[in-house]
C-alpha cells in the first residue's frame, strides 16, 4: 500500500443557496484542482458522493458525470457513491483505496448536495427521511411521534431524540450539556468563513429556541444546507505531493450491525475508530484535532465516548473540562461542525477532510488549532436496526 | 495484482414480478452464496448496484444495507454504486479491484432493480429517463418528439431511435437486419429459464409489432423488468477457488466523452473494449462468447463494430453470416440479451457476468456455447453529450 496524500482541497460556503448543485460542485472542484495545481485532464478517476439528488433535483442517475462534465472531467472512470450522510466519506475511502493500491496516481473525490428546493421547502427533509428502511419507516415514524403530525423535522430527529433520552438516562448528561456543545460550535463557526452559522450564544439562548422534538431545540439540530467539498488525492512523491500535503494514515468504512445499544464501545462508530487507530498505529490520545458527526448536539458527546476521547458516560464531563474547545488540548469541530458549519448531507464527509487538511497545513485562519499534527474525522450515515447504516473514520497527519 | 475468480453466481428470473426488491435481491444473494459455498459471515465487503430505487420504491439511501440485512450481511463495508444501466458492472469492477489489490479476500457484488410499481405503471419509465442531464432533458425530449406526446416509452428510446437512423444512413443496415437480431435473441431466450421472453419469431412478426419510435418496434426494445443478480469474488487459491471458478482477466469502467459520432471506434464502448483487450492480452478474435448491451436491437449491431467483432459498418453483415448465433463461432447474447432475458437496469451488468460464468463452467444448459473458454461482457449506462455516461467491458476466462 502506498502513502496517499491530500494534495488539494476546495469547498463552497455551506448555506441555503440559490446556486444549482452543478454550480456548487463546479466551485468546489475548481478550487480543489487549483489548490492541487493540477488540471482536469490530470484526474484519472473520480469518486462522487451524493445522497438525495434523485429526490430533490430529479437527477437520480449519472450524478457525478453530470456534475463533472462542465469542469472538463470526462472519459475517466466516474463512480457515483451513496451511503446517506456518509456518502462523501465513502467516496473518499474508495478514492484513497485506488491510489493506495496503485490503480491510479491522481484522483478526485467530490461530495455535493442540494437540500433546498426553490418551490418545495419540505422536499429536502422528506428526502433525508429515506436514510432508513423505508418499508418499515412509516410505522416507525407514527410510533415515535405518538400520532402527532410533524413536517418540520425529519424522521432522523425523532430517532436522535430517542437516542438522546436513553443517553441522558444512562450517562446523566443534561440539556444544559447539549446546549454547551452548541455554544462551543457556534463560537467556532463564527471563525469559519465557509460556515452557515456562527456567533456567541448562551446556554439560555439554545434552550429557549423552538423545540424540534424534546429534548432537542432547533439550535441542537444540524440545519438544512447546500454545498460541495472536493479533494485531490495523489501518491506521486514528486511535484504533486509536498510538505503541505497531509498524509492519510487510516481510512475505514464499515456498516452498522445489531449490538448492545447501551454500550458506547459496541456500535459502528467505536468499531470504525478502533480499526482506524489500529491502521494508523495511533490512539485517541494522539489526536490533536477532530471533526465529528454532530448531526445533533448530544451526538457529539456520544461520539466522544464512542471514539474513546472519553470513558463511557464521560462525554459531558470532557466537554465541561474545556478540552474540546478551540483553545483546549483536543479541539473538536473547529469548523463549527455539522451544527454550525452546516450539513449538506452527501458533502459532509469530504468537508471534514477539507477542514482536517487546512488544520494540518496551518491554513485554518482564526480557528487554527496550534501545532495540529494529527487529525481525525468521523462521518456516519443512515439508520438500520439500532445503528448507523454506514460509518467512516479517517486519520490524517502532517506529511 | 492478484487473480480474482468468480466463485459463485446467483440470479433471479427476470420478469415483471410481484416480489419486492428486497425479496429479489435476497434470492440472488442466497443463490450466489450457496453456489460459492460460503456463508454471509465470510463476505468481507459488498458492492451494490442499483439505479432507480429512490424514484421507484422511495428507498433513495442505504439501498445495499437495506437489501443485505435480511440475508445476514452486516457490519462490513457496503458501498452503494450507481452508474445508470451500468450500475452493476461498476459495482462488480470495484469488487474486483478490492480483491485484486489485496484489500479483501472474499466480496459480494450485487445488482438489483425493480422497475414495475404496483400502482403506477409509468414510474419505471419515468425513472429511466433520468439517466441524462435532467436540466437539459425536458427540452431535448420536446425537440426529439417534435411536439408529439408519448408516455409509452422513455426518453432513451428517442435517443436510440435517433442513433439508429444515423446508423442506417452510415452503414446501410435495415429494419430487417434489426429484426434478425430480435429473432436470434428470442431463440436464445427460449433456452434460458431465467429469461423474461423467448420463442421463435419471424422477421415479419418483429416488424409488425407496435411501433415505439420509428424505426424501432416494440420487440426491438428491451422490456421493463424486475430482477437481481449476484456474484461472489475471491482470490483465495485454496478452498474457495476451483477449476470451475472463471478468472477475471480484465475489468474496465470508463465514462463517455465528446467524440466523432460517425466513427464507431471513437466512443466509450470502443475505448473500454480496447483497454480490456490490452489488459487481458487478448483480441476480439479470441472471444468465444459475448453478452452485450442490446438495449435495442440495432444497438447490438453497433456494438459488434465498437468492440471490433466487425469492421465499421459491418455489423449487419456479421449477423447475416450466422457467426453470432448460438450455433455460430461467436455467439452473442446466448442468454437472450437485454431484449429477451430482460433489463432490470441496475442488475444487468452482473447478470451478464452470471451468464459468462455459467457459459465458462459449462452450466448453461440448452444455450451452452460448446467449448467456451473466453467470455466478454459489455454494459453501458446513461447518456451525456453524444456518448454513454458510463461504459464497462469485462473479459473472463476458464481458470
Amino acid at each position: 500500500m502506498r502513502d496517499v496524500h491530500v494534495v488539494g482541497a476546495g469547498m463552497t460556503r455551506f448555506a441555503k443557496s440559490t446556486k444549482s448543485l452543478k454550480e456548487l460542485a463546479g466551485e468546489a472542484v475548481t478550487d480543489a484542482l487549483q489548490d492541487a495545481d493540477v488540471s482536469a485532464v490530470d484526474i484519472q478517476a473520480a469518486y462522487v458522493g451524493n445522497a438525495v439528488a434523485g429526490l430533490v433535483t430529479g437527477q437520480e442517475m449519472i450524478r457525478g458525470q453530470v456534475l463533472l462534465r462542465p469542469v472538463g472531467i470526462e472519459g475517466i472512470p466516474i463512480f457515483n457513491l451513496e451511503n446517506a450522510c456518509a456518502s462523501a466519506a465513502s467516496a473518499f475511502h474508495l478514492g484513497w483505496q485506488s491510489v493506495a493500491t496503485g490503480i491510479h496516481d491522481v484522483v478526485l473525490c467530490l461530495g455535493a448536495e442540494k437540500l433546498t428546493h426553490p418551490e418545495d421547502k419540505n422536499r429536502g427533509m422528506a428526502a433525508i427521511s429515506t436514510a432508513v428502511d423505508v418499508e418499515l419507516a412509516a410505522g416507525m415514524a407514527d410510533q415515535m411521534r405518538n400520532g402527532k403530525e410533524s413536517s418540520q423535522h425529519s424522521l432522523f430527529m425523532d430517532l436522535y431524540a430517542d437516542w438522546t433520552k436513553k443517553y441522558m438516562q444512562r450517562s446523566g448528561a443534561t440539556r444544559e450539556d447539549f446546549a454547551q456543545v452548541v455554544v462551543k460550535n457556534q463560537h467556532n463557526g463564527a471563525r469559519n468563513p465557509r460556515a452557515q452559522y456562527g456567533g456567541e450564544l448562551t446556554v439560555e439562548d439554545v434552550l429557549a429556541a423552538r423545540e424540534v422534538v424534546w429534548p432537542l431545540t432547533l439550535f441542537m439540530c444540524s440545519p438544512i444546507s447546500d454545498g460541495a467539498a472536493a479533494v485531490v488525492l495523489a501518491a506521486d512523491p514528486g511535484r504533486r505531493v509536498n510538505r503541505r500535503s497531509p498524509k492519510i494514515r487510516a481510512s475505514v468504512v464499515v456498516s452498522g450491525n445489531v449490538h448492545d445499544q447501551t454500550d458506547p464501545t459496541a456500535g459502528s462508530c467505536a468499531r470504525a475508530a478502533r480499526l482506524a487507530f489500529e491502521a494508523a498505529g495511533l490512539g485517541p490520545e494522539d489526536i490533536d484535532v477532530a471533526e465529528v458527526h454532530d448531526a445533533t448536539a448530544p451526538a457529539e458527546l456520544m461520539i466522544y465516548e464512542q471514539i474513546g476521547f472519553a470513558e463511557p458516560g464521560g462525554g459531558a464531563e470532557l466537554l465541561a473540562s474545556g478540552k474540546t474547545r478551540l483553545d483546549g488540548a483536543l479541539p473538536v469541530n473547529p469548523s463549527g461542525g455539522l451544527l454550525c458549519k452546516g450539513h449538506p448531507i452527501g458533502a459532509t464527509g469530504i468537508a471534514q477532510i477539507c477542514e482536517a487538511t487546512w488544520q494540518l497545513r496551518g491554513d485554518a485562519g482564526e480557528r487554527q488549532v496550534e501545532g495540529a499534527r494529527v487529525a481525525l474525522t468521523q462521518n456516519g450515515g443512515g439508520w438500520l436496526e439500532g445503528d448507523s447504516a454506514a460509518m467512516s473514520v479517517h486519520i490524517l497527519t502532517t506529511s
